[in-house]
């Protein structure tokens, strides 16, 4: 067992550098980096490490580090958890072992929040979407907080100000998918990472409407064409079939999100 | 490259043995049964492979099997996609090659959607919660198909009645993450996965309230006690004070689950 975080990455440094002079390294320059608290660092990069966010990773353009939680545990066993205070099942995460995860990850990075947010990935936050995305990819990098069992000790959120952030109205076993789900959907937000820029531009939740259906070869299926515009050439009657099928859409299976489509019209 | 499904887990048996002989088998009765069609199968089993989940997955209290797209593609380079009809950004997933892998997947399993489901991973689903689990914990095994590109033709969506189910307001490179987080969620409500049945209760969710905080030794951590109620013994009390904790945490953080849950008592 070893407590040294560990990098993935070409390009991945060691974290006890200036921060100044990682951001002077022109190869480093923009690389957005996540720091994982976990009890599962083997879990990661996961589906992280495939396909395009998996491509940019390799190349430098973001970093991603995982901090075992277990070396920063009390006593011969390493223990992180303890039996929850007024009883009840399951554990709870200590504050002073996790609080000596959040130090060890807070080296080399700025203290301001909005420059470097510190989430804790719990059913209990704001739910996670497209904007919060969005303002986490104009940040330098972020730490995330993996829980396990029944929870953290609320203690240590309050005294790091961490903002805790839901992945959805579910429970999962862990945080460690949802850490994946977020830096996966923050990751291809930077520059550099998608193939096609326009790409993240024209998906479901960049308009506040869900997306079009889409088709391609061949063009008769089972018996089933696809939609004559579609061929014709006609840019401007493509457009708008398009935009009328995601307003179609978007009212029949999300009528909250329409009602604010409308609402900010 | 195979186009052998790949399982994980010991008790793991072919797909095309016959339903009826597999559940008879007395050790894989009640196993669920998760078939995962992906171009990325290597991102399997992830996080699933850790923890609960994974030592579940090995006694054999559920399956995880992984049908890898590819072999099903077009031609020498086994094309899975093609261009958007109509013109746009990225690539389609297209209707021969996916309705390929999702007989492959079929095989061996009920017809009847409420038994099987099968659901495509799409930020224009319906949104994936706590019921969405329930109900799935329910059947006997689930199909999920993961997109990557712009998304998938339309019309195998339409032709093998595929449920589509979101994540969440965002958007992600694949499905396949999005997958690890349902089928975590979904297989932690089946009996025998997590060690105390009772924690699933009394979770974030269940209730339809946010959980109330959790706290642990020591009974003070940088000048802040833990709430000395919770160390008073007075469960009735101890009761109250989460019970009021957990009602002002949803306010405060959630007035849509409030308001539903109020309209609901």
């Amino acid at each position: 067992m070893t407590d040294k975080p560990k990098s993935h990455g070409r390009l991945a440094m060691r974290p006890t550098l200036q921060p100044r002079s990682l951001m002077d390294a022109p190869e480093l320059r923009g690389s957005w980096v996540a720091k994982v608290i976990t009890l599962f660092p083997e879990a990661f990069p996961g589906v992280l490490g495939e396909s395009l966010t998996g491509r940019a990773l390799k190349h430098g353009a973001w970093r991603l580090e995982t901090i075992d939680l277990r070396p920063f545990g009390e006593g011969k066993h390493r223990n992180v958890d303890d039996t929850p205070a007024g009883g009840g099942a399951g554990m709870v995460l200590r504050a002073d072992v996790l609080s000596r995860a959040l130090d060890r990850a807070a080296e080399g990075t700025p203290a301001d929040r909005a420059r470097w947010p510190v989430v804790y990935l719990s059913p209990r936050g704001r739910r996670f979407d497209q904007a919060t995305a969005r303002r986490w990819s104009r940040a330098e990098g972020i730490t995330m907080l993996c829980g396990r069992f029944e929870g953290v000790d609320e203690r240590v959120l309050e005294e790091y100000g961490i903002e805790e952030v839901s992945l959805g109205d579910f429970v999962l076993t862990g945080g460690e998918i949802a850490a994946q789900a977020m830096i996966d959907a923050t990751v291809r937000l930077r520059p550099g990472i998608l193939g096609n820029a326009a790409s993240t531009e024209e998906e479901s939740h960049a308009s506040g409407l869900l997306e079009h259906p889409q088709y391609t070869r061949p063009a008769e299926w089972r018996g089933r064409p696809i939609p004559p515009v579609l061929l014709s050439g006609n840019h401007a009657a493509i457009e708008q079939w398009r935009r009328e099928q995601s307003e179609k859409i978007t009212r029949e299976r999300r009528p909250d999100l329409w009602n604010k489509h409308e609402s900010g019209d």
